[in-house]
C-alpha cells in the first residue's frame, strides 16, 4: 500500500466531470479552455482537449513549457512582467510553433512584453469586481491601443471573477462578468481593435455564464472539484474526484482523531465563510478543526463510530489547486483500488 | 537575475540566528534538538550541528531517511502510525547505524510500533495544552508501561506547545510545557523507565523556558522567522532570514500592488491574529490583503511611494515551514547580491 499521506484520484468521476463541463460548454456555444495550474498533469490536460478544449489556460511560462508538450495553443491568463529572460521564454514557445497567448492589464507591462518577447497575442484583463489584477474595463480600449502600438496583437478580453467563490454570489459574479466583457468589447471595438475571444472563469460561475458576451471559459477546479465548491453548491459529493489518503495517528480523547494529511498535503487554505479544512466524505459530518504541517484535528460528531488507530481516512482539501502542487503524484483508484499513477509535471512551475 | 517568483536566504542572518540559539540553549544547560522541518535542507543541518546540535528532530520517516546523510541522532516527533512499510524504513535507518527515536502517544500506537520497526526508542508525547496529539501527562506512565511490554525502549517524554503562537501566550505557555514534562517525568519515574530525555518546543517558547525540567528544545523556525514570529515578538526585522522575491505585475489602483507571491509561493497561512499574508520588510506598514495563488494584493500606507511596474519586491511569509515546502532551492543572498543555491532536498519528504 502506498504510504500515507497521498493524494488519490477516481478516473471515472475525473473523467465524468470533464465530459459534463466539456457538453455545457458545448451547449451554449462556448469555447472551454480548462485551466491547468488546477492539476498540472500532461495526462489530464490530454483528456480536456480530446474533450473539445480549444487549448489551455496556465498561470506561469514554466507551466506553459510544460503544457506544451500536448498542445500548440496557450493562454498565459496572467498580467505577465516580462524581463529579459522571461521574454526570451516566451519567444522559444512561439518559435517552436507554440500559440502563446499572454494577459496584459497596463500600457507599461504590454510596452514590456513587446520588448522582452516581441510580436505576440494578447487579451486584456478587465476587472469585473474581485479587484485583485485587471484594469477598469473601461480602461480597456486605452490599454489595447497601448499593446497595439508596441507591436501586440489584441485578440480581445479576460476577466477572473474570482469574487464568485462566496456562498450564493455565483450568479450576480456572472452578471458582473458579462457586464465588464461587454464594456470591455465595446471600447475594443470603437478602436477597430479585435474581440474574438471574450474569456471568463471559473468553477463557480461558468455553470451559470449565460454566454451572451462571453465566448470562451476558463474553469480550474471542475476536474477535481473540492470542499469549496461542495460547500458553494457547485458540487455534489459524487462529483469529488480527489481526496488525500490519511491515516488515523492519535485519538487523545473521544470524538477528535488525528490524521497524517497536514497542511503540508492539503495546503492551508480555509475561506473565512467554512469552518473545516477539508471534507470527509466518509464522516460528513466531521470538521476538520486544526491543521498544521502533519496533523489534521478531526472532530466527529458524537453519534459517528470513530474510526481506529491505523484505519485509513479520505480527505477532500477545501482548494484542490493549492493541493495538487505539493504532491509529485496521483495514485489514480478505481473502486478504492490503486490503477496507476500520474506525474504531476508542472508542480512547483510557478514562475 | 533569477526569475521571480523565488526564495531568498540571508546566510548572515541564519548563521546569527542558529549561533544565538544555540548559545541561548546551552547557557541554560538544555539540549538543542532543531526542527529540521522548517528548513528541509542538508546544508543547514550541517551548520546547526556545527554550531553545537545534538541531532535532528523532524516530523517523517522520509525527512529521517533525507537527514540521515549529515546526522546519526534523529527524532521523529511524531506519533508514526508504522504499517509494515514505515516500520521496515525505520528498521533500515537503525541498521544503518542511525540512533532513531520515535514519538509515541498510546499503547496501541506502540505495539504496531514495536511490530512493524522492532526493537527501537520512543519518547511519550504528552499533551501540555496544545490539544493536537499527545496522551494526557497523566497518561505518560501507561502508555510508557505498554510500550516497554511491547519491546519498545523509552527514553522519556516530549511534548510541544504549539498554543504558544498567540499574542502574549509564550511564557505562560511554557510554564505549561514544563508543567506538562514534569507531570510525565514523575509517572515513568514511579515505573522506574528512564525519563533522560525532557523535549520541548518551538520558537515562541524556547527563550522563555525556564529549563527546570525540560532537558532539550526542539525549535525550527528560528532558523529563518517569519511574519507570524514577528508580530508575536520572537524576533525583530532584523532577524528575518528568509523572503520571497517577487515582481510588481500589476497595480490597477493608487496605492495598490499586485505581486507575483502567491499562495503557491509563500503558503496560505495565515493565523486569525494577523490580518496580513506576508510583511514586506522595504514597506513595514504595507498589508497583503488578498492572497490568491498567483497574485498577493498588496495595500500600501498612503505616505508611501510605491514601488513601479517590474520593481523586485521582498515579502517575508507567514509561516516559513509550508513556504520552504513549496520550493525546491534557496537562492543565498549577501547584501542583496546571490552567492549560491542550496537544495531543499526534504521538499515534498512528508511520508
Amino acid at each position: 500500500m502506498t504510504a500515507t499521506p497521498y493524494l488519490a484520484v477516481d478516473a471515472t468521476v475525473l473523467d465524468a466531470n470533464i465530459a459534463a463541463m466539456a457538453s455545457s460548454a458545448a451547449a451554449r456555444g462556448l469555447s472551454l479552455r480548462p485551466h491547468a495550474k488546477t492539476h498540472k498533469c500532461l495526462e489530464i490536460a490530454r483528456r480536456q482537449l480530446s474533450a473539445g478544449a480549444v487549448g489551455l489556460t496556465v498561470a506561469t511560462v514554466g507551466e506553459a513549457e510544460i503544457f506544451a508538450e500536448v498542445c500548440q495553443d496557450i493562454f498565459i491568463a496572467y498580467p505577465l512582467w516580462a524581463d529579459d529572460a522571461k521574454g526570451a521564454r516566451l519567444r522559444a514557445l512561439v518559435d517552436a510553433g507554440v500559440r502563446v497567448t499572454v494577459g496584459v492589464d497596463s500600457a507599461v507591462g504590454a510596452a514590456q512584453l513587446a520588448v522582452a518577447a516581441g510580436a505576440i497575442d494578447v487579451l486584456v484583463e478587465v476587472d469585473s469586481g474581485h479587484h485583485r489584477s485587471g484594469c477598469p474595463a473601461a480602461d480597456a480600449g486605452a490599454v489595447a491601443a497601448a499593446a497595439t502600438e508596441a507591436g501586440l496583437t489584441v485578440r480581445g478580453a479576460f476577466t477572473f471573477p474570482g469574487h464568485g467563490y462566496t456562498p450564493g454570489a455565483a450568479e450576480g459574479v456572472a452578471e458582473q462578468e458579462e457586464l465588464a466583457l461587454a464594456v470591455a468589447r465595446d471600447r475594443l471595438a470603437a478602436r477597430g481593435l479585435s474581440f474574438a475571444v471574450l474569456s471568463g472563469g471559473s468553477t463557480p460561475t461558468a455553470p451559470v455564464a449565460h454566454g451572451g458576451v462571453l465566448s470562451e471559459l476558463r474553469p480550474g477546479v471542475y476536474v477535481f472539484n473540492d470542499a469549496q465548491q461542495l460547500h458553494l453548491g457547485t458540487c455534489s459529493a459524487t462529483d469529488l474526484a480527489l481526496w488525500a489518503v490519511g491515516t488515523v495517528v492519535s485519538a487523545p480523547t473521544g470524538g477528535r482523531i488525528v490524521l497524517d494529511t497536514g497542511s503540508k498535503v492539503l495546503g492551508a487554505d480555509r475561506p473565512s465563510w467554512l469552518e473545516t479544512f477539508g471534507f470527509l466524505p466518509d464522516y460528513p459530518g466531521a470538521v476538520v478543526v486544526q491543521l498544521s504541517e502533519h496533523h489534521a484535528v478531526v472532530e466527529l460528531p458524537p453519534t459517528v463510530a470513530a474510526p481506529a488507530h491505523g484505519d485509513r481516512v479520505r480527505v477532500v482539501p477545501n482548494h484542490v489547486c493549492n493541493t495538487v502542487n505539493l504532491a509529485d503524484e496521483f495514485v489514480i483508484e478505481a473502486a478504492g483500488r490503486p490503477t496507476g499513477r500520474w506525474l504531476i509535471a508542472a508542480r512547483g512551475a510557478n514562475r
